[in-house]
């Protein structure tokens, strides 16, 4: 499948990017509203894969491009982002793609890293909500720690919780998400069942935080 | 120590009971509002403690004597009776003593199981703001299924999270929490942040719902 992963030059981005390079065959996209960073990012990208010894390129456009080649859209932006990149995107997309959005609302303050949701009431419903409507949103990938999925010599052996509420859709991203090794794909319901899922993300960061000699958590469900 | 499990009668109290019954040398004493009920369920559970070859007795009392009988008491209830609950308790502790609350707010609806925290934003913020000022309040053992701990037979290996703003009552309970074999017991930073850990009942609730072969599931952070 073709994977466009829009801001893809960041943290998320870089380590979907070089997972989804390294563990399969698919062929990956990077959006960014400014194509000379999308650009730029792919070939880092594709030079890291090759060094590991993938013959693989990843390729690099404006947002709006990226999105038109992608089957598989993801929203690798922070929260604020992602109901103006659904507006870049949209006119792009048809009934067949699905969008992925792995952001989670996050906020700091002097007790440390609380879940702040959108009054949407999770990022994932946010996206539905600004997603057209033959387009199924799911929400994946949350609770990967850039530092681990990036560093492709770390085995992940950690969960993916899958949300959404178009069942085939949520089907078809959990078999990708295990094409990455080392992931494991769960369904955690449907939109209204996002919240709950995204809470996940600063509680990792805390307990990171609070732990000496956990670093890059991740989860597993078992 | 001696261990107090007030509403110990029910599932996670029950839990508890026996797997500190049955790893550690704790006493351990059963509360309920009801003292023949209490005495009923401190005599089952002694049974299936003797029958595993474990020579050991717990003892049942009304919920205020057994707080008065622990140094560590368990706030085994619903978190819509965790406040009468520290109100009966309160003249019974002091400041040597440590209040454990594993309680989370779940409702159910047409969608599933969400996390519903109380007005004061978590039950460990409800409890700690309940309890007297002197006595250290910290949530823990809350993403435990009842059913697993009572099955003796069955390995643990799963993490609890500890959550309170007093270190040292902290790491007394995370010790405590580790003298059960296959529990490792992880920092999840104080009240402040207890909702996150909370919101991890509904969602072990929704996940194994949703999956197959996945029952009384526990989380792993690695």
């Amino acid at each position: 499948m073709r994977l466009a992963l829009l801001g893809g030059t960041g943290d998320i981005g870089e380590g979907l990017a070089l997972r989804f390079g390294f563990h399969t065959n698919h062929d990956v996209v990077i959006g960014s509203r400014d194509p000379d960073k999308a650009h730029d990012a792919a070939e880092a990208y594709t030079d890291e894969l090759n060094e590991q010894g993938v013959d693989t390129k990843i390729t690099g456009f404006e947002n709006e491009m990226a999105a038109d080649r992608g089957e598989i859209v993801f929203l690798c932006v922070p929260p604020y982002h992602v109901a103006d990149t659904v507006a870049v995107a949209a006119d792009r997309l048809s009934s067949d793609d699905i969008i992925v959005t792995p952001a989670a609302g996050v906020k700091r303050d002097e007790d440390g890293f609380h879940y702040h949701p959108p009054s949407a009431g999770s990022v994932t419903a946010l996206v539905a909500d600004a997603a057209p409507d033959s387009v199924p949103v799911i929400g994946a990938f949350h609770n990967l720690a850039a530092g681990r999925l990036t560093n492709l010599d770390a085995d992940l052996g950690i969960d993916t919780l899958l949300i959404g509420d178009d069942t085939t859709a949520k089907e078809t991203i959990g078999d990708l998400a295990e094409d990455i090794d080392g992931l494991r794909a769960l369904d955690a319901g449907g939109v209204a069942n996002a919240a709950e899922v995204e809470s996940l993300t600063p509680l990792l960061i805390t307990v990171a935080q609070q732990n000496e000699d956990l670093h890059d958590l991740g989860v597993t469900f078992d």
